[in-house]
């Protein structure tokens, strides 16, 4: 039963610069190491475009895992710390991480 | 390109009572009003079964359209109205509504 590792990005304090910043160092530095986590079977970024209402979140990004066991290998890997650790830079205090699956799944 | 309307309900007040009574009502009422709206493509409910930090997101749903031009017209639409009301009843406070495109799509 396919999992998603969900991970909703806040927008940063300090404008349009920081929000810049952020994205240029979320595509060139995080995801390139999230690329290398053993067992991540896809990885979909997506834009948010439009707020109705609710937090402000300006990115929205779901790693797909095959099942459970897979996500827990991942998350104890070497790669995952490396990018765990990098996020902590590059989105200090604007990130919301989650495991989903889908209901009736 | 597909768009896709994401919504994210974070836990609401009121312990686990609240947050049962919102998971019917969420299925039994609100779910079948979306059903509704011309040109949903594809409805996708996901629980959230971990929760490593940031908001306390309880539920996700994600509502595909073909485009922007048929997420125009089903925001436009009496049945998304009808559905708004309802949600405004069911979620009231807990929901972040957002429309996300994937990048590079």
């Amino acid at each position: 039963m396919a999992i998603t590792m969900l991970a909703l990005y806040k927008r940063p304090e300090g404008g349009d610069e920081a929000l810049a910043e952020f994205r240029r160092r979320y595509h060139e530095e995080h995801l390139p190491l999230m690329a290398k986590v053993p067992g991540l079977r896809e990885t979909v970024v997506e834009e948010v475009v439009q707020h109705f209402y609710g937090e402000d979140i300006v990115l929205v990004t779901r790693m797909l895992f095959d099942d459970r066991a897979a996500l827990d290998a991942a998350m104890g890997s070497d790669e995952m710390r490396a990018a765990g650790r990098n996020l902590r830079e590059v989105a200090p205090g604007i990130v919301t991480l989650l495991v989903t699956q889908e209901a009736g799944a």
